[in-house]
């Protein structure tokens, strides 16, 4: 049975986060703007009840939606407002549209964190002509604000901050099992909805018109299902886009780190030293914005790949025993477990910094500093000192959990890369005509990842050269893209040894 | 009569506020961490009496103070323990005094902001022997919980936030006017603590070891009272100090930034436009912030020095009318007025966020976006829209005040150079022997800016080298320096010709 | 018939060179430093008529082999020398090998560049065991001195500077065409050797172990024959390498361009406006070099992808017909042809520079400018001023073909990676055991790109991090390496939907 | 006698050579470009006999000069219009002037480097309405092609490279000593012009308009004159310009290190370890470039300010002997001696490059290199090898000399500020009515300054932002400049106390 299977799967993907509840962490979109921001109108006012309990009726008279408290609408209108000056692909969609309607009659079902940059996507849904009913992919990401707005202007939302496992599930099954409407596709990040279709309402399942999946997790699940011959729709992974990979994780996190360290800290950058563990997208987005402002960056590596481009880009590469004595702070980006550990913690100096930037809660070892011989101090939101018999203290943030879940804005741009495309993956299937997508994980085309970037350039008044035909003859591609040809990717996949095959080999041959 | 004089002038410089209450506006240390993270616990308590009204007296008996709250010590505390961490220079200073009280018998009044940072140098006097009564520069700077724990600590202080500016003179008045206690040396930061005294208590002014004064204002108010022949006691301008000119705009600045932008308005760098009018150390600090995080920066410039080290730094230097249809964001640096009128905010793009970091509140036209036919709606803390009748919108933060007065947190380090040369200042004055001072300003020995640095050496790790007897005699100077000849400084005196001379020759000459 | 098929196809790799004589041009290897260096020591002195012609013999008696001038062979053992220094890797590997020759039999004939940095390579490949022939790749490339240097030390080389066509066919033939030798393995640049013996060798080539080939139109001339069954042997792809594709274009271009523009303009980078066409990997390294070093760069493209990393890397993306009045350098680097025309050499400022880093020698319109309207006046070496009837003069680079052909050194240490590579893949396909290789076409196994990449870490004083038990259980992979999964990968491969219909169903909907 | 009294002197000047025949060095100008591009033209065929004893005319049948070759010409006049492209002040200069000759009338005798950039100098004061008469600051940086292009466009030059000391002066004494043309003003690099007239000629030298220096030395000269009260004559110190102190060393070391060490070494910037022996002008010139390219880059320091400088600018300050084993390069920059000693190469690792961007020949121990123990391979212009017993190599560049003496290009636009300033100071002495300039050494005025800075901005098309009325009004200062108040600069004067005072004062109170 397939949940039992992935309790055992680990992905190396840095910011995705698990998405089971309730144990599941999550990178919080713009948590953080609440938490600085709103905290004292939304928090200090809520009651302690379930939303579940209540009976709620939006002005329209709307009532298929269960959220925390209407009243917030207003702010949380402010707040997508604020997201939309920066998500202009999206807003480009639903000028470009026109009176077109795409998606008239689309019925769409989705399962996200429920945040501004999201409430953009969905609303841009809804102007291209879906009726989308929504729950959140997080028991703890909901922003009651921006779903508060949501239903004001329409949507049915079924979600709140601080859903229990049992809520969670129920509000999953509350967009989907309403007596009068049927979603006919779905857009998921986790996999969560999908999975909860699939096994509870297989008939349903089987009718949709395909599914868009965002997360690693999801996206494994889906291959999964079609490994063994169970998915009975077509799917689009959109993790694997072009555009994602290559923007997401690195400019999100080159672009949330220097302000997660500030607000936390006050630190000052210039000169600092920092070691980095980790250089995939998250460490290279980390290391290159602390260089940027004055920090000297020491980096951990295990994949030698990495490592040299760690040099070659200007870091050293080095031991964390090696170096844990004389820096200011350490990062963690690796994705991995136990990376600081105890041991560590105890040769640092007083007055470090110690956060994580990767995926998972373990990259810290917080058991060994929830010892008894360890004295903790609140002294901030989301910053604890933690204090060693002899007085040296570890200033840790968020406790271990993502420094960016809590302690930063997020740039609502970068999202909007990888919403756009979650759009466009939604139109082209519910678009297709009978036969394209068979039932099976699809990429999304090579020329809508283009179509997305090129509806991203207006913000920068970027304006692309275009090709004359003699060029486009010459390089072998059309004037108006794909760009690139496939044999380049395709030539990637001739790869047929095994590793541990080879790697006896080379030991042999080299020592 | 002095004050009037000064209604007249203006300064250059661009962090240095007015201190003239009650208009006066602040750079605020760090205000901003008690807006994002204190708010809660100290705003909404707060009663709305004055603090003058109340009798206080804290744990330890004493009664000389006034301040808000002294149940928010314990925060206070927890603040400035976090800046200590930061302000090396400082508690190096109390460790190297080991038993020593250089300050022993020295009796401070002081009179600057009131927070954390300023909290560690009063604490610092406090541990090289010094008593200490406080108030505050600015009616709005002081961080209540911060004065609350010096008063536990045994600071006299007299001090709140949002004083009247009746208030202010009374606080003021009541640092030196005690029964049993008078100072002997001035710590002051704008120059209205020494006028003050210098005007209501003038046999207590003549006795005084010296004056120690930081800002710009207060520097200028005294050469004029010295070049008035009735400077009757020496001072010391630290605020030309080699430490503070190289350091302190361009870091703090550079350091502040890229944070006083992204928690309020949650942009992403990479790519923006920003137009940065002015490149002093201000627009220095700021350009290189941001174009390190890959926005593209322009520069407005009046003087070609600094426009030619804009081109030469990678900037394009441009007339703002050019540029304004296509920026994102716009930063006034100039330390002037009128910089940014309504007619360039009616030419900007929808959307454009529009800040100042220069010295007043005036380089931005608030009047202009103060009309009718404006809508403003205000959407977090320190961020307006300001809406076009036809519906374009201006994102307004601060309302043109300083962006780091309320938007971002305050690198402590750099604080700390500054700091680290009043109390060397201080130290100087007060131990210096009879007649090495006479009554005129002073700038701190070139030696003692080199100690200053080198007390914040240590906390970058950072080893210096040592001369042998063979360079220093090569090169002329003492091994343990100055390391710089005094020549090189003074030659830069021969200037004897009048601009206007110049000017009207170079006209003829060549057009 | 395979050449002809080839004449009608061009490929989009930007640093590689056709290798078709005798048009082809060359990314020179250290040619300039020749160039600068040597010119005078070995040009001047050397003689007319063709090595073919003379009958040479070695001082240890060896006959077999065809140079200019055995007498440099010393100045050109201090050239490989110096290269020696910045290749690492190779070094690592004689050194690691020990006494064993895991190259013991194997009879290698190579067909590349000879320079310094291939002749390290090609010493290599000897101290593991090998015999070696050689030719050159193109008919301008080879460095005399070091093919003397190579013929001293034993090598076999058939090649000198200025080969006819026809001498080009005849060195390739006298590697191959021994009587007592036969080659089992090849090492290819460029195809021209493996379809050499491919078509007059026939018997000779289906006995071989392998071919190793670096090029992309090597490559695709490989993949040509195994589509067509053709392929009577396993060859390794090395061009797709990981290695090659993450660091050979990037940092040979951000290493050289500076140089290149410094040694022949005496230009200051600081301010200068620069227009770089094309942000692939050649333009990449270009941008950052120059922005960098301070100049305000411009970029055009054409796809949008990377226009949006141009974008948020810092780059104004623009039309060159709205930059081109005020731009001091125009860079190509597309892999295009007739991006810069006469119509935009009209258009460019008196004093602007014009160079070339792509492909090609047909993205400048060379012919344009060779008109009669045009006076050219040969400034320097590399260097000719264009002048229009009015003045103007445009400064072209190169004559329009590769800057770093002839206009800057080139950094070892990044043909270091390649040549490592070159050498892994050498003794993988020598070494493998019957049947693991079929007569197709491999990447060379992740496990190998790992240990190339780990060979070079040394230089920069780099340490790995190791995996513990527990952490590579939770990632899923071996503590030794790969560190990636495959089905990271192999996940890119599920496109299935070709771009015609794509397209067409895109434009239907969003206009 | 003021020549003993020079010789005991040392300067801190970092970039500025010792002028004093025969053992001066100098910062060449474009000496490298000679060197790669025209040695074959210019040197093979140069005959060894002394321009001295030849009978020369030029094809205007002008006798007044001595140069080696007049045939050189044409290509003189390509590296001279070159040259012109990149400093556009001068040209701008000549174009204001329009018909006027503000210079008519003045004949002025120079002494500087003759390279291309001075000769755009000499012309320009020629196009202004000068006669001009010159001689070379030192031996061997005569450019003399360019040399001879200047004498067939009419300049009166007497110079050569490889000039001895005789001769040296023998050509300095020609140019003043014609019986028909008497010089009425000075342009000095160095002071040894200045003296020979203030020696040999006193009535002539009493008669002058005044002199225009440029070296520290030569304005060190001057002010001792000045101070003895025997300089008669008005003196510009052109060294102190605001122009030549924020912009020659720096911008002239960042834009030339890197060539430098690419040209000889091939080396990769990326990763690579790099000691950078001070943190002047020099060293941050140095050290912002090498960063720019991927280098790790260690500072050594003996000022605690600069130390803080290289911390905050993120650089490790690192004592050498902790750091030189695992460095590739080491660059001195101190404008000290011994700085790098055979102790110190003995523990470099092998390969490390060892070169000199400082003052003198003195930085690095040449002494302890030409032991016996040491053997010394050429193996390119400017590169030894020297190696140890043990077989470890050291790379020494220029035998210790000047980096970019022989091995990079120059900057022209750099070399531009000077020289408008240059020629600035030489206008405004020759026109200033009487009285206006007393007997006494002068800097040039504020206002000039930025006069030079503006002239270079069209060169960037940047453009300059004027002041309104109100805004001078508020700042204080005129709409036309200069922008920046004198008493800032002034106010740096106050310093009264002697450092060893302070010294012992802080010894005792802070240990």
């Amino acid at each position: 049975f397939i949940f039992m299977v992935l309790q055992q799967i680990q992905f190396t993907d840095q910011k995705q986060e698990y998405n089971r509840p309730p144990t599941k962490t999550v990178r919080s979109m713009s948590q953080s703007s609440t938490d600085s921001f709103t905290s004292v109108h939304s928090d200090s006012s809520e009651d302690e009840s379930s939303p579940r309990d209540k009976h709620q009726k939006s002005a329209k008279g709307l009532s298929d939606f269960c959220i925390k408290n209407i009243n917030q609408a207003d702010f949380g209108r402010k707040e997508i407002e604020m997201a939309e000056q920066e998500m202009p692909a999206l807003m480009n969609l639903r000028k470009r549209a026109g009176g077109e309607k795409p998606l008239a009659g689309a019925k769409v079902v989705g399962c996200t964190h429920i945040t501004a940059q999201t409430a953009v996507l969905i609303e841009t849904l809804a102007a291209l002509g879906a009726q989308c009913h929504w729950a959140a992919c997080n028991i703890f990401s909901t922003q009651n604000a921006v779903a508060a707005a949501l239903v004001k202007a329409g949507i049915s939302v079924f979600a709140w901050r601080g859903e229990s496992e049992d809520e969670f599930w129920w509000c999953i099954d509350q967009c989907v099992a309403a007596e009068t409407w049927q979603p006919n596709i779905i857009l998921d990040d986790g996999g969560d909805l999908t999975h909860w279709i699939y096994n509870k309402y297989p008939d349903l399942f089987k009718k949709l018109k395909g599914v868009v999946e965002e997360s690693v997790t999801g996206v494994y699940r889906l291959y999964q299902l079609s490994k063994a011959g169970r998915l009975s729709v077509p799917a689009m992974n959109v993790n694997d886009s072009v555009t994602k990979q290559k923007f997401d994780n690195l400019y999100f996190c080159k672009e949330s780190i220097l302000e997660g360290l500030k607000r936390t800290t006050d630190i000052m950058f210039g000169g600092r030293h920092v070691l980095v563990c980790g250089y995939g997208e998250v460490g290279k987005g980390c290391c290159a914005a602390l260089k940027a402002l004055g920090a000297v960056v020491y980096v951990t590596e295990v994949d030698p790949i990495c490592a040299l481009q760690a040099c070659m880009d200007g870091f050293r590469v080095i031991k964390m025993s090696d170096i844990l004595r004389q820096v200011d702070v350490v990062i963690t980006c690796t994705g991995n477990k136990n990376v600081v550990m105890r041991e560590h913690l105890d040769k640092m100096k007083s007055g470090c910094i110690v956060c994580n930037m990767g995926q998972s809660t373990s990259e810290i070892d917080m058991a060994g500093l929830r010892t008894s011989d360890l004295k903790w101090v609140h002294v901030r939101p989301q910053v604890d000192h933690v204090i060693w018999p002899d007085g040296k203290r570890i200033v840790l943030l968020a406790e271990g959990r993502l420094l960016n879940l809590s302690c930063s804005t997020v740039p609502s741009f970068v999202l909007s890369i990888t919403a756009a495309t979650q759009a466009m993956a939604l139109i082209e299937l519910y678009n297709a005509p009978e036969g394209r997508y068979k039932k099976d994980v699809y990429l999304l085309p090579k020329k809508m990842d283009e179509y997305v970037a090129s509806l991203h350039l207006p913000l920068f008044d970027a304006h692309l050269t275009e090709l004359t035909d003699d060029q486009a003859k010459y390089m072998g591609i059309s004037k108006h893209g794909p760009f690139k040809h496939n044999h380049y990717r395709q030539s990637q996949t001739f790869l047929s040894l095994t590793h541990k095959h080879t790697h006896t080999h080379i030991c042999i041959i080299l020592k």
